[in-house]
């Protein structure tokens, strides 16, 4: 398979609930439309961002139909389809696949840990070869799969065994084996960093793209970063991954993932709350992120609905 | 709810597959008959043992199917419906009561950690609501979950938020916490002693029973050990106790949880293999374990099919 | 050599500190008193209670010779020589044996770790060559190592390059590697449990004593325990075991180890405080333990001065 | 205190050993002129690298002493004084103070961790006090010293407590947190990137220079890339970066930090070998690792003696 380099901004979309906490599939429309708008290239849908593993089966399927309508050349699709459960992440990979997206991905086993990284690129080809055209990207996110395994090594065992393997989103400050990831075989993979808060230090070392969350609502500050490191402005480029941290700073103050669904109302996209377990922010809260938002300039550069 | 404590030794079941990976439910009758005869009070199912996390929701309401026709006074059914999502648990949780299951029991979350104790008992209690009628059991198994908090402090928030709290499956080695739950509110609820290897150590600081996986082939070992201990006799259940443990080191010697299956076919009881990314053992590896365990007469105190 | 095995209780002591914070080895022979009146059989100095790690090289040597003159065959002294300098802990292992100790004791090394059971043992056998005479104790306490290697697979590895190993001095929580250790080749190791808290369990495991920081205040508690164990009055002793768990509570309650010494000083054994980084109980909170402390009529069982 | 910025490349020597594992001291002045021959700015002594934890109390006090004889503007001596005793920590501050050293520095507790960052500011305090004249920088190394706190908090909490606080030796790849130190109150402090495998990325963010172990014998490569950063050439810097990257991937491969010593070797600069626990290369390592250090280049561009 010949691999497309993603380059730029995809999004994690929020997975868009309403007041009940039940689906509101209306919504995936205008958030595509928001990402379009705000030149964000792709959306990687049911992640972790995207609450994947609080959907049941049924809901993961229609999330996945709701975005393959909205899916384009200008807008790539992209599915987690995990999971621990093999069989299901097939039948998700084949209903992806049905629904149009672009490619399929798959986080390492987070119950039962794969015994090593022959393991889990087993796991992995069980799911990958149902859907051999599509593109498969690992996901790579040791602080919630509990999987720290050297990408580099599963490279080394998934070039033979996966061969619709594209890539890795690569979701973890370890910028060496990120780098010996990049450089594998004359650049073959496509590598996506998935730590929006230091997008730059990723593009110094060679990444062309990244896969995060607050590029649902900041996207224009990173294309100005990205802008500003191409054209050699280093120093411009600092400053606009500094602000980038300064609002990124508040998703720890307000408690984690959850405060990710509060911006998102704050710029006018609301997509309800995060499921239990995950904390959201109480009204009162609400209001004291949009001052802090409002006393650091936030509004000036978060995307357009 | 009056809360009925079980006693006696539970056994986590293995879900039987056949050849081809696919679930074998022929074999659940089978299992259920060498329980009973091997005078083992319950069976805890889907759980870690059971492999609920690699079953499709659908290959669940199957497997909770064939062990509810097996429940009755003699063999009380609790079954495993977590799970990181709430919705697919409440499904899971009234299809136990459909099936006339003793209980139901849930993990803590493992891909999201619930944030606190508060969030934790929020996450069971959403589940637990909807069959207030049926026991339920946290399920405390932090190696796997990741869900490290005090099971005492989870007691002191969830006794008024979970009406039909039962008890706790404590599959953690701190017994200082499995005392102040054993002591609770002079001993309100069940605790159930979740590692087989020091069964004795829980019994003297006051267990009454144990959940566990060796519980389906070796029952009659632990029946000793209980009867030593009641009747005073340390000795002879240390003795036991290091029986126990002298096979159970060969779980790890063969690579983990996948040994267990092997334990089953040379007990007579063919489950088939675990799903991936659990490793299972080699043809010559079943035969070297199967020589390990003549070497230590471990088929002199085992379960009787 | 022939390896004796200590029973009952071994107390670590806490050094006595100024008000200034300077040692003040005048106690020792007060804190020896109390332990010979309490029935306690050892000291097992300058380990973690006796915050070794916070004293200079000089200081630990005069802990050492301030101890030396209170051992007696009924009060052993062991002492802690590491330390993550092999040549330190030489030196104070030959100083120990002019001082008149029983034994001393390593802790794995806790800044950079061993990569391997076997370097382990080096890292050992090399302390432990200088004083071929006395026995030697691993200290194996992972919470505070990092070192959390199988204590069996220790054994096996030192048993022929420790000549002079005498047990292990164990505070961990895997009582099956702890059964183990206990009945390694014909029980010819001395295991001491080090976890206070639940004593009894480790006793119907097999073990004969134990070395802790509450035996200090508290050892007539645990002197009961052990005599009910031994009589097989198990309801008594769990009844005690949860008297010993309600006061342990309280360490956790006003912040870890730093209150041990707020212990000592309100059955009348003034240590002063521990060095930073551990803290301290401020006057408030003093007060606020002793009323706990009260409440649960810990006075009535705890060490007399 | 004025703080002065350090730029460029500081190297954190090994300390070198004779045969028998002893000082070797003479080695001191040869390691100095070879580091200001390869424009290598400063000696950061007795830290990780330099085996500060193997050493004796007076072993350390004869490194400090060795090496602040090679003191100068152009190679600022910084020491590390810790240890986990505040007293031992004082007096080597003040040796090293007599030494002529630059500035001293101090790791976290690592056998009792402080119990938050308040504890941590006042045991790094009661040091540096008593050298008010000297810098101050904290040694961040979480993955030897355990203790994981936010250094953006740790500066929040220092600031007016540790009046000779210059910064951060910053030895952790959170580049977030590392940013919003080196933002901190208008750049006031000094931040020193330890991580030589992606000094690239930090550079990106903003780092000036950076502390490490392979500066003792790969100088040359990382000016070149300093310099291909500062005159805007990504591409060769990316290059150079992973020409860094290709040597260090050896230390892995080799067991650790022993293969530094095995690099020093090689490049003409024995310092003996590293003493236990830590593990040294066989011979026959020591010759692998030559073959493949000739195969990937690295001779071209290794520290000239």
């Amino acid at each position: 398979m010949k691999i497309e380099k993603l380059q730029g901004l995809i999004a994690a979309p929020f997975t868009p609930m309403d007041k009940s906490g039940a689906l509101n599939l209306e919504m995936v429309p205008v958030l595509a439309g928001s990402l379009v708008k705000n030149r964000v290239k792709g959306a990687f849908i049911c992640g972790s961002t995207g609450e994947g593993v609080s959907l049941t089966f049924d809901e993961k399927k229609q999330v996945f139909s709701a975005w393959g309508k909205q899916a384009s050349p200008d807008l790539k699709v992209i599915a987690l389809v995990g999971g621990t459960s093999v069989s299901e992440a097939r039948q998700l990979a084949l209903h992806a696949q049905e629904c149009g997206h672009f490619g399929i991905s798959l986080v390492a086993p987070y119950y039962f840990q794969a015994a090593n990284v022959a393991q889990l690129v087993r796991f992995c080809a069980d799911v990958a070869e149902v859907v051999p055209q599509m593109p498969f990207y690992f996901y790579h996110i040791p602080v919630l799969s509990g999987c720290y395994f050297s990408m580099y090594e599963f490279l080394l065992e998934a070039e033979d065994k996966i061969p619709n393997l594209a890539g890795i989103k690569y979701t973890q400050e370890d910028l060496m084996d990120f780098s010996l990831c990049l450089q594998f075989k004359d650049q073959k993979y496509d590598l996506l960093w998935g730590r929006d808060e230091c997008l730059l230090a990723a593009m110094a070392m060679g990444a062309k793209g990244g896969v995060g969350s607050t590029y649902n609502y900041a996207a224009p500050l990173y294309h100005r970063l990205m802008e500003a490191f191409e054209t050699g402005d280093m120093e411009k480029a600092q400053h606009l991954q500094n602000e980038s941290i300064a609002f990124i700073r508040f998703l720890g103050k307000y408690g984690g993932i959850g405060t990710g669904k509060a911006f998102m109302k704050l710029v006018g996209l609301d997509c309800g709350e995060f499921r239990t377990p995950v904390k959201n922010l109480s009204a009162g809260q609400l209001e004291a992120l949009r001052r802090d938002l409002e006393n650091i300039g936030f509004f000036d550069y978060c995307s357009k609905v």
